[in-house]
């Protein structure tokens, strides 16, 4: 570690998230140990994402074309917008493939500890692509956390205002292949509360 | 997931060591989100990286220059040659500092499943450098696992045509804060007929 660069790469790699200063430490001398098939490669990868990978300016998903391929696909269910935190997220609706409406990507939820106020959620550009009228379903798809339940409910506040407008959220409940005897007190609660009548 | 660029993107950054699909998504969803703060210096360092960094022609280190500067620093110890698997254990030497001697990075242990055989490691340099002459002692500071074991023992071989050549290895016993209830039984056993004499 006398070496500056190496030191900065180390670094820099250890900023990362889910990484350490070990794991990132392993990772540079993999990187150097075969610089031609390992470094070069990637570095060349980062440098075309650098270039070609956009931000939606409808939805925020990113892409290779904006409006993104969702967006700008006309088979989709244009009146239906499905508002997600991430687009990891989006990826998990897509990779299942049920839902074939539009999203939206809020970029987070609000958190005070990693300062997300309602000025950092994709907000504004909800609200706007609503006011152009195709919209007639929000299914509001946010984690079932403190911050996703706060978020959720700002945003129920926001819509209040639209006539014929539905806005829906996930179900919550057991989820399937859970067990009655480990799932937690608030899940077995809510799922007591929304029992549904069956005869 | 649907455009090639970003499968891409994850699919090199899941190649690297310790990194499953799903943290890779993570890594490139956090460097595609603010691709200048993030995406555009990690590129910049390991574009001077792939140039700058580069391996010690004569012990295997990495460093900026070559030979490193553990090589070609006049106050270390050229009669002792500390023989370790990989870079990062040299770091683990010099974090600590009580060691003034020379290095050798053998760049891995023999291991079959890893494909690495003798020739794979970095044995015949090692050879050349005792032959110059200024070698007195060579410390073997490999893991003791079997792989270690093995390769110490294929250096040993090696090593016994030297005439005045002290050949040395780690102390194997109980790890320094080890609780007797905890360890291992090869561990407590190599420490047991290992034992030293006190009075």
């Amino acid at each position: 570690m006398d070496s500056s660069l190496i030191e900065r790469l180390i670094n820099d790699i250890s900023k990362l998230p889910g990484l350490g200063r070990r794991s990132a430490q392993r990772i540079a001398l993999y990187l150097l140990k075969n610089k031609e098939r390992t470094l070069l490669p990637l570095t060349e990868t980062f440098k075309e994402s650098y270039k070609n990978i956009l931000e939606c300016s409808i939805c925020g998903n990113i892409d290779m074309i904006d409006p993104c391929s969702i967006c700008s696909n006309n088979k989709r269910d244009k009146n239906s917008i499905c508002v997600v935190e991430d687009v990891s997220d989006l990826w998990t609706f897509e990779r299942i493939g049920f839902y074939r409406g539009l999203y939206h990507i809020l970029g987070g939820s609000l958190s005070a500890i990693n300062g997300m106020g309602t000025d950092e959620l994709n907000l504004k550009k909800l609200l706007e692509r609503i006011n152009q009228g195709e919209t007639k379903e929000i299914i509001l798809a946010l984690s079932t956390t403190m911050e996703g339940e706060t978020t959720s409910h700002v945003i129920i506040d926001k819509l209040e205002e639209f006539k014929n407008l539905t806005v829906t959220r996930l179900a919550q409940g057991i989820p399937i292949g859970g067990e009655v005897h480990y799932l937690d007190e608030n899940t077995l609660n809510t799922a007591f509360q929304s029992r549904k009548k069956i005869i």
